[in-house]
């Protein structure tokens, strides 16, 4: 049945090729004005952000009445021509000779037409995706998704699924959530009193994952350039507007390629995501320079024809403090960059994207490569305007004495990275990655300004509903 | 510095291009046959499946001798002349004029030459991508998870990211995990003695899903198609080759489409997949035929361009008893279909994919739609010659009432199905889907019987390594 039903996008995009003959379409209808003979039903049907306006006339649709009883919200099939009107916006209607009951609505639907609060419309995360912002947000979050698989895949990265549930620890990215199979009332204890895991379903202590980047260092080192693209998870009691407790990450990594090379990766998958969303979702767009972020088109354009900024970690703090600005948290070389030193440097030192490189080590991850000062990284974090942070990534220490020792000095469990230290035996090679928060990126792609509003059905504390 | 280096797969793809010409690529050693003055390197630099011969002659590389004890897996740096030999297969090698040593390795490198067992290359999963047969399955799973986005993407289809970790029970689809950030040693208790999940992290109990597909309906009732493509979970204390703990799953819905509708989107999608491996990755299904399923090539073009079968449950069963085919588990009519049915039925039967409709109610889930018989349900299976069933689908209850007396028949709590039922409140309407096991895909595609040796960290009972 789904093929007697045109798209409405279909209708919009190829007009030319629908006008004057008789169509069908199956949606919902988003507002109804029908009076006493006739009226207006702008129907909606998923596939498109855009209605279509339909012309509901007693002279032509049998059951007038009814339908101009419908609650908004109901599913309908409409048959008519489809005519061309004089407006630029919506420049088709269909003139209904037959309208189907699909599906009624009734007055208890809560979405109705006045302005609701994001956060009222979060407690109805199952309908929020029938309104005009999430439809275009969840939208854009699909088709930003499909343009970093085709980035990478025209590129030829190898696509590498990397566990979710991992038995290593979270070499201090965050806390964890905890998997078991076990009773929790009742758990097995060993000898000594503790749980014993050697019971659990995977035969010790599991958790979820917080990234995918040392598994998908085992794949560049067979694939040259490989990506991840999965669901990550922090256990953490964050109530900003900026985390979750469970959000998707896209984890490049490219053997033979040193930082610079990563850097340049990240600005092109950038740019890519950019300009993909403005060609493929102009409609969604508009929507959201209109009612979400005035100055969000002008940015983005701005970003996709600027060449991105690098300095140095050293470098940055030096402008941060020759600045005179007054910082809640004073800076000082060896401090970690809070987001307003971030947002300072991207939003009014350069207003540009800045990658700011090689960090103090002790504020990064045992597996970046040491530099020759052995004083900092190879890190590397990308710091756009309006967001702060939005890409973290490093070239990896593959020399595998400097690892070792790294490993211990951290105090980590040598034997938890005996693979990961072999792939420094077995030919090593320089590589690199990034990691790319996907739902910061969609924020900041849309204006919306809290994570819970770019995932269909967020997951932060004290939440796990739908 | 990665741009410096050409890959393998162009100067295959476009040795016109590069022949004559002085290139460089770095890659893996896969194997070196030097003698006293002369010798050859097949080198893998990961962007293709095929490796390209180096030419190693004393007279031309200066650390001929460093380079003739270089152990397999050492990655290495190559300058030199591409030219053209008279070979078929591989009508290209390069004529080294300078090796840099890039990463040693030795010999105690686990992955030599010699045939290794699939269950031994599990043990070494970080080395596993660099031998031929896996380096062409992860190939091969990256390509067809792209085929799969693509597919749905240039079909207007959304892709709906559904949660991880859910708060709703597992609707009889099998054991889940519980996901905790509670002490388990000393989890906080009510006044009653039970665990007190108001103090975990999602203030209720959590597990990892097992399907998207309820999440998946909320937004197929707002844009009429979308899909799913993520990780999902089960707990079961399964051994087989067939089922692991951690899976990916891709899970299309589509609204205004009903059972013909969804066995024609499946039947698209499966040929489309084969369709698209079998041009894009054409070296890689060479070897599966030669090396792994020597009728693979053969029975995948023969799907392409078969026609699905079509038939009830209930003819499948006369037919299964007309055979008069001896099986262990005996055939009546109610019973569930086992492997040896479904593969009896696809393989000796018919020949050919087969779908198997309209299911007894009571072997199948509460969310498909009742047949005016009042004793089978709009259920859809497709069985798949080599393997049995690869799809499992219904058309949805979008009928209120229906819907509820089905939820209360089966004991399920009405009360965690509350958004679930209101989609049938607010404009209901006609919909469809269907599960396709990402995993049962590849295996069918590639030959390998092995769900372990579809993943590159497989997860299952007792095992979480690497």
């Amino acid at each position: 049945m789904q093929k007697e039903f045109l798209e409405v996008k279909n209708l919009y995009r190829d007009k030319e090729e629908y006008l004057g003959k008789t169509i069908r379409v199956a949606g919902w209808m988003r507002t109804s004005r029908i009076s006493k003979k006739f009226g207006f039903v702008e129907l909606n049907d998923g596939s498109f952000f855009k209605n279509i306006q339909v012309v509901v006339d007693e002279a032509k649709v049998d059951n007038f009445k009814e339908i101009s009883k419908l609650a908004i919200s109901s599913a309908i099939i409409v048959e008519g021509e489809l005519v061309s009107v004089d407006n630029a916006k919506n420049p088709i209607e269909i003139q209904a000779s037959k309208i189907i009951i699909e599906g009624e609505s009734d007055s208890s639907y809560p979405l109705q037409k006045k302005k609701h609060s994001f956060e009222y419309l979060r407690t109805i995360a199952h309908l929020r995706p029938r309104s005009n912002t999430f439809s275009a947000v969840f939208r854009v979050r699909s088709v930003v998704a499909y343009a970093i698989h085709k980035f990478f895949q025209e590129r030829n990265f190898v696509y590498a699924h990397t566990p979710i549930i991992t038995g290593s620890d979270a070499e201090g990215a965050g806390e964890m959530f905890q998997i078991t199979t076990l009773d929790m009332k009742n758990p097995p204890l060993t000898e000594e009193g503790a749980i014993d895991y050697s019971e659990d379903f995977f035969g010790k202590e599991t958790n979820l994952t917080v990234s995918g980047q040392l598994n998908a260092e085992i794949m560049a080192l067979a694939f040259r350039n490989v990506y991840t693209f999965g669901p990550t998870f922090r256990a953490e009691n964050s109530y900003t507007g900026r985390h979750a407790s469970e959000f998707w990450m896209v984890e490049p990594e490219i053997t033979f390629g040193d930082l610079e090379d990563n850097m340049e990766l990240a600005e092109d998958l950038i740019k890519y995501i950019i300009n993909y969303v403005l060609e493929n979702c102009p409609e969604e767009m508009d929507f959201f320079n209109k009612f979400i972020d005035k100055g969000l088109l002008e940015r983005l354009n701005s970003i996709v024809n600027s060449d991105f900024v690098r300095i140095s970690y050293t470098k940055a703090v030096e402008l941060l403090i020759e600045s005179g600005h007054k910082f809640d948290y004073p800076v000082e070389w060896g401090c970690d960059l809070q987001t307003e030193h971030e947002r300072f440097i991207t939003e009014q030192i350069y207003k540009s994207p800045v990658f700011v490189t090689d960090y103090p080590k002790d504020i990064k991850a045992f597996y970046m490569r040491m530099n020759e000062d052995g004083k900092t990284v190879r890190a590397m974090d990308l710091l756009v305007p309006g967001v702060g942070e939005i890409i973290g990534g490093s070239q990896r220490e593959e020399r595998y004495d400097v690892l070792m020792s790294k490993i211990k000095e951290m105090g980590l469990h040598e034997e938890e990275y005996w693979w990961y230290l072999e792939l420094r035996k077995f030919g090593t090679a320089t590589h690199s990655g990034f990691g790319l928060g996907f739902e910061r990126i969609i924020m900041y792609l849309t204006g919306m300004s809290n994570i819970r509003d770019v995932i269909p059905f967020p997951r932060t504390p004290k939440n796990a509903e739908f």
